[in-house]
């Protein structure tokens, strides 16, 4: 059934008002969830995403438990690089791993333009099933250029980034060429899940964080910049996310997003200030909180919506995914309390 | 020969007018330099820290290659908690490591109160020699109580501080009670180090980024306040420093040091704004800037220093430690670049 144009979450995007504040989970599909771990079993994401069968039902589960009101595609920021052979898995407990680092302008021939039909038909199929069962929105998802980047270059997960910022200060030729081929990626692949059925995409760069404001306006804005021009004629909301970026949210709302995403270290008025009036907000709570008693939850949930003051354009997340070992009666709980906030 | 009360830092660290701006290098004493690695071998580095001629020798070498306007003392922050019983070694590669976390109420017998005279000599003998080559001044530090206790209840270095947000929201007494010992700790240790001959003393809140502002102020920020109050009659300047610390920096300020370090992803003018007219401040390259090629590490320092705009206060500093593998020969220029803008 399609979804209906004033579902709170889409609402919220556009910064109109909506009924309830709309809520849903960053890695609401993941580990936290039994039903998740009974399906999907051990070994890498990448072969299930590679399954449309199991991808939507781990994409239903968490909308089906919590009543959230938007489900996001069960997929990895990874995807398409992996699909066009740059030679990318994803390590259960690690993360993404490269074989074969990024190392020069010599790679770059190793990442040929995606074409979602063939690279990925897999997602698509997948985009395509759950707009058909879906009575909420779905979220499609890519990575951004410098998080994806990141991980080339990387090899894998990092912490302070070494080889991408000596990349991008010792060859800005090479980095930009890099970043606009991910930004052509993210634009095909978040396109083919729009044409699917997605109804609205965010674009993760997880790690933009890691940038001083000049380092991220000169080297990465334009290309996630490209990213949502590149999406604008579709009409779907388009959210950019991302965390430890507190002093990025200017730069990051004038790369065109509908909606910004805040971790928990900006209180989410001082966010929104930052953010401006032209972009609807998505956050803040620390996914570490939902360790603690509800009392604890349920007051830092409070503190959250309070700071929003109900002004449209606001949807509740998480300020980072959910961790594995968090409860699942938690989310549910606070999913109840967010939509008891009228 | 004591240090003269006009030295530039000092002079900086109070926001009196200085003929140059003051540079010098977290972890400057470290393993980019070829005499150090060559001094220090391998093994624990509280190994080294338990040897005065050997500490003494890594304060000095960066002092003498750089010609820095001060020196730090070469040290570690879990020295306090190890000489207590804890049970901390820290492990090459990968840091503090505990072989039994703080899980609970009754691991508070663990932390006795530090004797600094019994249970830490050689820090004194190390600082005390050292007053008496140095000609400039010598920062003595300690670890602050959060993130200390960071490494105490997870047992190691961590990127969720999961364990440490949870006992702090789900056992606050325990909590204030871990808070109210390190606090105790970092005062007795910065106290004999003061009375030994540093001439300021520098407390390191490494990862008190990873809290939301509202939960620094409620879980953390009496014990830092506690810290400085403790140091107040001695006259010295109290630096406060940490990474990622952007939304926290107004707080920071309130805790009551004389100098409140930034990280690179605050500009340094917003981040002084945050900070308020009656501190100096300490920053804010970006240490993975110094693997750029010269032009590139030049124009981030230039614009530091333009931020800066010659007011009294500042004090030029990387916003986190040297990089193993920095080439010390930038660091050289980089001393030269700040000094030549008088």
């Amino acid at each position: 059934m399609p979804v209906a144009p004033d579902a709170p979450f889409l609402l919220a995007c556009r910064r109109q008002p909506a009924p309830t504040v709309p809520v849903w989970f960053q890695r609401q599909a993941g580990r936290s969830l039994p039903e998740y771990r009974a399906l999907r079993g051990e070994g890498s994401i990448l072969d299930a995403i590679r399954r449309p069968e199991l991808a939507v039902e781990l994409t239903l589960q968490p909308v089906r438990r919590y009543g959230v009101d938007a489900a996001i595609l069960f997929s990895d920021i990874v995807v398409p690089v992996a699909a066009v052979g740059f030679g990318v898995d994803v390590v259960p407990g690690t993360g993404p791993v490269v074989a074969r680092p990024f190392r020069g302008k010599e790679d770059l021939a190793r990442l040929r333009p995606l074409e979602p039909e063939t690279d990925v038909p897999y997602v698509i199929e997948t985009v395509a099933a759950l707009a058909g069962q879906l009575d909420v929105p779905l979220i499609g998802l890519a990575g951004a250029p410098f998080t994806i980047a990141s991980y080339l270059v990387e090899g894998g997960p990092s912490r302070t980034y070494a080889r991408t910022k000596a990349l991008m200060h010792g060859e800005p030729a090479t980095w930009h060429s890099l970043m606009d081929a991910l930004a052509d990626m993210a634009v095909a692949f978040l396109r083919a899940q729009v044409a699917a059925g997605a109804s609205a995409v965010q674009l993760f760069d997880s790690w933009a964080g890691a940038l001083s404001p000049d380092d991220y306006d000169q080297y990465v804005l334009p290309a996630t910049r490209a990213v949502f021009a590149g999406l604008a004629d579709l009409g779907v909301p388009r959210i950019c996310s991302g965390t430890g970026t507190g002093e990025l949210l200017g730069l990051l709302a004038s790369t065109g997003p509908d909606v910004v995403g805040v971790d928990w270290r900006v209180p989410l008025d001082r966010a929104w200030e930052r953010i401006g009036p032209d972009c609807a907000i998505q956050g803040n709570l620390d996914p570490e909180v939902c360790f603690a008693p509800w009392s604890v939850v349920a007051d830092h949930a409070e503190r959250v919506l309070a700071r929003a003051g109900g002004r449209p354009g606001h949807i509740f997340n998480l300020g980072h995914g959910v961790l594995p070992g968090t409860d699942p009666a938690v989310l549910e709980r606070l999913v109840d309390l967010v939509h008891a906030r009228a």
